[in-house]
């Protein structure tokens, strides 16, 4: 049995949602990231993530997306089927978005273990993320909320972190989960490397979703309960959805349940990228120390520059600039430097502001 | 009778060639920079050029352009006659193209005087600029052939030199030219302006078209008898063009006529810029000190940047940039520095040796 078998009642719940505005132009509330090809593998990120899961949880992929994604979700994964693609009539943040997914699950399969993983991240070593997902599934078996750790690579201040407790004498390497903690400055994260038994918040989590479901209602009876009656009756969506409370699965059930000591975390021994900007795009595709890095198919000449050009067809010609970002769309066209990516969000709320969210 | 009043049997000649590699990818060889309003004025350079010209020489433009632009400068220069457009069959440099004009004026208009301003320069003081064209053309009538002088604001290495010698008596500001000095390096440049009695030469000059024709007899008897027998028989434009010299006024006449203690010079107390590459535009446009400036027609975000956008219609957003210089064109897209838009002819010379001429 390779590690890329299936793994006994896993379900998949792949979350796709979040504009990535910090990859604007490139990606937008239309298209966004998870839809796109960012790797230039000839497989979007939706799609590379399915490809991950599909052979660990065969026919028990589920995705969550909003219903202007649909269709597209549904082009993308054309080996699903119709009925594993959810469609979110309103976005209302993680939690109920995972926990509906939880609640149809808990009535299909009384085994089930399911896995929480996001759309839009890249991981290239599928075989190392199947050995910490089959891992994750035995220590949740046991009832407990399994997170995947990431080993910090840097002291990021764009991640949360997870801290690690007491190990779990059964499953090596798992450990129980002190507490998480929000995103840190960098400062603080250098910390946190110093002190050593932090790691990563990826998102990624595993469950047995009657535990999820339970640990919402410790929180919140009220959403636990609605779920769960949405799951029973599909037909009652649009009365039911609305009401759904706005808040991420982290603040809803993981939190409070790291402090009432129900959480372990597994760690991800593979590497790992939200790529939540050009610059760790950039990262990525190996743009460090090399000359122009290319994404896409374009005619680009490049004279002394450096940096990541995003192409949309047309020559694009770079002469003088080094770790530049140049990203062209039809529509919109964006130049930056990888050091200041992150303010890209800067000009799409300011798009939204002077109503042009058309363009973002 | 003000500054802009008709000068008599003065006749303009503009030559207009000349593709503007380093405005790629704006100026291209089939849209050359004289077709292309620069300044953001509603009138593109040859139009400009033709509202300075037509009030002093009414109904004696003529237009010296490749047969590819034709069409083009008949459409943008609509008052002006058909058979004022003189079309190059091939690119012979500016000898043939202005002298095929002076043997044309010559049979024309025996009193007449004519004066040479290339279509893609810029001048915005329109006074000032008749004012050195008519002390020029008295000049020019004592048999001068004379050069318009701009007095130099910077130590340049793009243009050539005129050095004055001694003072004409009868034309105060005017004076002899005692030699042409090939564009200079900036450190000898700097040594012109410390020494006093240089200036820029510009390419505008004036002359009596038999003066120039009978200069250029002295040097090149058979390239002034072609020229002259083309203008008696527009019929063997076919015979004759094809082997006319490929070489530029300056050399062909201006220099040896200077040795020759012929030419004169007046001094052009006007702006004038040829905007040469994108940095110059930028200064042009008063982009210095100032945010992003914009040519054309776009919605552009800008976040701590400055420089120039040449706008193309799409959005443009600019993060963390300084002195950037991006040009948005259909089909290509160009990404500098105003401080490396020199090297921007590097792309162009690299697009013509990999066969993609059809962008250049």
């Amino acid at each position: 049995m390779t590690s890329l078998a299936p793994i006994d009642s896993f379900w998949a719940v792949v979350p796709a949602g979040g504009a990535g505005t910090r990859l604007w132009p490139l990606s937008r509330a239309g298209a966004p990231k998870f839809l796109h090809d960012l790797r230039g593998s000839g497989r979007t990120l939706i799609q590379e993530t399915h490809d991950r899961l599909g052979p660990l949880a065969p026919g028990r992929v589920l995705v969550v997306t909003g219903a202007a994604h649909r269709d597209a979700v549904a082009g993308q994964l054309d080996t699903l089927a119709p009925e594993a693609i959810l469609a979110e009539p309103s976005a209302r943040d993680s939690m109920a978005a995972i926990g509906l997914a939880a609640a149809l699950i808990e009535r299909a399969d009384p085994d089930a273990v399911m896995g929480s993983f996001a759309a839009d991240h890249v991981i290239a070593d599928v075989e190392g993320f199947a050995g910490a997902v089959r891992t994750s599934v035995e220590v949740a078996r046991e009832g407990w909320l399994v997170t995947l750790g990431v080993e910090p690579t840097f002291p990021s201040s764009a991640f949360g972190y997870i801290r690690s407790g007491e190990p779990l004498a059964e499953h090596p390497g798992a450990a129980r989960v002190s507490q998480f903690v929000e995103k840190p400055s960098v400062e603080v994260a250098r910390g946190y490397l110093a002190e050593g038994g932090y790691r990563w918040n990826a998102g990624m989590f595993v469950a047995r979703p009657t535990v999820l479901l339970d640990l919402l209602a410790d929180t919140d009876p009220g959403f636990a309960a609605d779920l769960r009656a949405l799951a029973a009756d599909g037909s009652r969506m649009d009365e039911i959805w609305p009401r759904l409370p706005r808040i991420a699965v982290d603040h809803a059930v993981a939190e409070p349940a790291a402090a009432a000591g129900r959480v372990a975390t597994v760690p991800a021994a593979f590497d790992w990228e939200d790529v939540g900007d050009f610059d760790s795009l950039a990262a990525l595709l190996g743009a460090d120390g090399v000359p122009m890095t290319v994404l896409g198919d374009a005619d680009v000449r490049v004279v002394d520059a450096s940096g990541l050009v995003v192409a949309g067809g047309r020559t694009v010609a770079v002469v003088g600039l080094d770790d530049v970002v140049v990203v062209d769309t039809p529509d919109a066209l964006l130049v930056t430097t990888r050091e200041r990516a992150q303010d890209v969000k800067a000009v799409v709320a300011a798009l939204k502001e002077s109503g042009r969210a058309d363009l973002t």
